[in-house]
């Protein structure tokens, strides 16, 4: 049996967008099942959490061969189980598991200043300062991956889990128009998150934060 | 056979940190020959680097079998290959993957803005506010990952693919005290980056670096 982790309470912000959506959407696109242990603010700083996940976040992942942490090694390790996420052929797959690792460090390594300075230091000084020059070079390398994806529906023609990392990546500036008002990467993030997996996933992820009691967000 | 890209010519504080060192360095940890086509800052440009480099960087690697890019997915790659870089065991396996992902993602995200300010905007008002922030957010990661090593030699007992490509990482603040002084880190990437394979990758880098023509180095 498949038991990942997930919060049973975040900010609002966070609402949609805490990373245990990205292993929730790769479970329902392999249709495989699972259960959510879920665990408050609290209990995420415990010993056993930290020997399940070291960082004392949220994705961990467990069944019955492996223990695992970090959303991009889980995708790896679920995706391996179904050709709806990699495909057969040892160099198309190889291609999609680089996509997937573009999407963390050539794409979200840019993307995550940025709404950092959006979510907690807009307006400070230094914010005001910096935030051109970061939005910069998330306009630079949008502009390559747009380049990559030319007029394919997905990164490598078709799904893969290359492309759900991605597209978890790229919803981060939804509230911006850096993505939506691009030709190519607004209809590309429409086309990824309109799946009925993704839509499923998103609605398990906010069923699971109206979990804890009214004293948890109080706090 | 084995094609790496590399640069023939970075400016001096990049040189040695380049990433085809993790690239270099895996395959020596296999004992897998290789050949390195050179590139220079126009080339990295066109549009056949780009067609095999969607973000205009080193390294992108090809085999016979694969054509590929990112750092991360090629050493996953070259890993399978190898013993020497992965276990055996499915359950292990998957855990050095996980640490592989750790190191971009939950390690080099907050590094690389605090090298950023370190190289590119030291002095800069902005960022004499902004980087106690940014450097007590890498301390917080850092701890985390000396809690997870503990007293092993690796993070998961023997050298694997992810401890090379954390110590890759973590040498990205080598020209701060925030690993040497550390007494779990600070001996664990002095193991690291011990081993022969790596001072061997480290040589070769530094041999590309010198192809250059002169005229490369004025522009």
């Amino acid at each position: 049996m498949i038991t990942i982790s997930a919060y049973n309470w975040v900010p609002d912000f966070a609402k949609g967008f805490v990373r245990d959506l990205r292993v929730r959407w790769a479970l329902e696109e392999a249709g495989l099942d699972y259960t959510v242990k879920l665990i408050d603010q609290d209990e995420k700083l415990t010993p056993a959490y930290r020997a399940w996940q070291p960082f004392c976040q949220v994705p961990a992942y467990r069944d019955d061969e492996v223990t695992l942490f970090e959303s991009g090694a889980i995708l790896l390790h679920v995706a391996q189980r179904s050709e709806a996420l990699l495909p057969a052929d040892p160099a198309e797959r190889a291609r999609a598991v680089a996509w997937v690792f573009a999407a963390l460090n050539s794409i979200e390594i840019y993307v995550e200043p940025l709404a950092v300075i959006d979510l907690f230091h807009a307006g400070e000084d230094w914010a005001k300062q910096r935030c051109p020059q970061v939005e910069q070079a998330v306009r630079k390398r949008l502009a390559d991956l747009a380049a990559a994806l030319g007029d394919r529906p997905y990164l490598e023609g078709r799904f893969t889990v290359g492309d759900l990392m991605m597209a978890t990546v790229l919803r981060i500036l939804q509230d911006t128009d850096l993505v939506t008002s691009d030709p190519v990467l607004g209809p590309y993030l429409a086309r990824c998150v309109g799946r009925p997996p993704f839509q499923k996933a998103l609605a398990a992820q906010l069923t699971s934060l109206q979990a804890a009691p009214a004293s948890a967000a109080a706090r």
